[in-house]
């Protein structure tokens, strides 16, 4: 929102559909970066009302013959470039119906080849809204661009994992799901590494935690992140998105090969 | 905005109110930081219409058994971590009625140990937007927490006090207020001190000084503040939240200890 | 929005105007740049449907003389301090009608002399977005201030421009519109020159180009812009307002004086 760009997409939109309901999610999605968009948009879009369209524009190809999108998955509807910004919705809930942005009917008249969210994403997403149906704006598709977004594996005893987002408040939320992490721990006592730092457990909260010392939990998301009480575990640890988050089961102290 | 967090408290509100009218203050409160956070919304609710719902979420005991707050203050309504977020507001009117959010048939299934703010808060202030009465959402206290908020002090012939906003043009606002400074100068000619500067009077507004130098006047919460015209005193002085601010009665020059 | 500001502005809007669709173009423009709050301002309001009321404070002069103006032009409306931040949108469109918001009637009874964004402009536009007729709040007005905006030059066969706004993304938008360049160029084979760095030719989108590289095309609103596929002009080239750019016819290189 530095510029000019959500405000004249908002217009847009209103033009449209005046009694649209502008909601927004964020507007602070680093330039270029699609997965990033694409988690942020995944961990949002299941607590609006089921209908609701959401409109993703993080379109590092724009002007390119990269295809515009039209979706719908778990009752909801989606329109971005197909340029993977839909894969986390579409890992949690296979599209129903995807359409490319076809139908010139539902774009502006001159398609800028530098801002189609202007010009073609944001008018898809306020007609959808003002009640047309997803497949009037185009063409069905069968396959679309989806990113290769790093899966938590395990090896050697070990469930490695990475830090895939990084909160406002310094919170390294990694991609490791609690079903994979519990059907790897299975109840067993386990230490985390992150950044040649052990973590002896998982807490159920940063309030159980001293003020200041690092920790690992399970957060909104229900994805294991690593966190500092009171504080910012990113600054701290000196961490981004990438860096290796490995849980292991831990020794057993009174087990024969406990360490001395 | 950075992050999905408020998106995702926009779209459960929705969920619940879905007429409801969706107005930001500010969502860069830095983390952590409850008196920055009571500041503004103190700063800001009284400008808005009778029966406004506040929903204020700074949370560093998120997780933790800190309470829940509903409030009706001043003809208004307000959601809140009960933390000393609203000290502000409850300072300036004496709640007429304040609950703890006790009533689970108001926050959402399940309720995230670290996002409180999306799974209790939001749906009681959407709750309380979509009409439901205050008493419905818990059990009514008594007590609740408030900040220890620093007020001006006369002392050895100085009013003092300090810093306690600085906002986005760099003015710093004070916790001096229009009726302590009224009281204490009482007419006569005061000086300021602030970083060792001295400022000789108080000015009515920004426009009547000369570009770039300092100056002291009763802003638009009507309390004291450093301003530099055009520019950000902030910077300038090097000063933040505390720093001291000293008022003093002027030797008269023309009384008989005057200084040469 | 780091403060209160905005909030209180919506607030004051709402109490007036309980219906209004609220639609932000942008909170970040930097204190006291007039000029980049005009750009960003004539940039978005043509999205928007017609009759919609802009509200526009970049206010270094609050509490002084200037005087507050509300105005419609290109069947929009505006309201702003008189100081030039309406020049882009008048430059387009002659304005209909000027009025200074002299009629006290419909601002906030006590008028702060560092924020009258929430005690007089955020006033009027709510009354005007109520239905208020645009002379009823104050008195005709024939002259304003404007801007004195640099304009492309033809001067020693070159089209001498500069770069006006740098966006989020680092793309360098130049004052040079499409109209000045083809009336220049005129189909020939052009260069152009930035920080001693030649570009050979206008490509028509990014995705023309090879990531990383340096480019020239004409953006959103229509304007000359240096930008790098995937990557941020401003900050590889160090540019920032104000930075010449140079449009040269290229020499032919089969003429007769072709550089060997």
């Amino acid at each position: 929102m530095r510029d000019h760009y959500v405000g004249a997409m908002r217009g847009v939109a209103l033009g449209i559909c005046p009694d649209v309901t502008l909601a927004d999610i964020t507007h602070d999605i680093a330039p270029q970066d699609i997965l990033g968009g694409a988690l942020e948009l995944a961990a949002a879009y299941k607590y609006f009302p089921q209908g609701t369209v959401f409109l993703g524009v993080v379109d590092p190809g724009v002007g390119s013959e990269r295809r515009g999108l039209a979706a719908e998955a778990a009752g909801y509807r989606f329109v971005a470039p197909d340029n993977g910004l839909l894969t986390m919705v579409f890992k949690e809930s296979a599209p129903r119906q995807v359409v490319e942005l076809a139908n010139q009917q539902y774009a502006r008249p001159t398609i800028s080849r530098t801002f189609e969210g202007r010009d073609r994403f944001a008018p898809a997403a306020a007609w959808l809204a003002k009640g047309l149906e997803l497949c009037v704006l185009g063409t069905p598709l069968t396959t679309w661009e989806m990113l290769d977004v790093p899966e938590p594996r395990v090896t050697a005893g070990q469930l490695s994992g990475l830090v895939l987002r990084v909160d406002r408040f310094g919170n390294l939320v990694t991609n490791i799901d609690r079903q994979s992490f519990d059907a790897f721990a299975a109840g067993k006592a386990i230490e985390i590494e992150v950044t040649s730092r052990l973590i002896a457990r998982v807490v159920d909260t940063y309030a159980g935690v001293e003020s200041g010392s690092v920790c690992a939990l399970f957060g909104s998301s229900d994805h294991l992140e690593i966190a500092i009480a009171g504080g910012s575990a990113a600054d701290r640890l000196g961490l981004a998105r990438g860096a290796p988050v490995l849980v292991r089961l831990k020794a057993d102290p009174n087990g024969p090969f406990a360490p001395c």
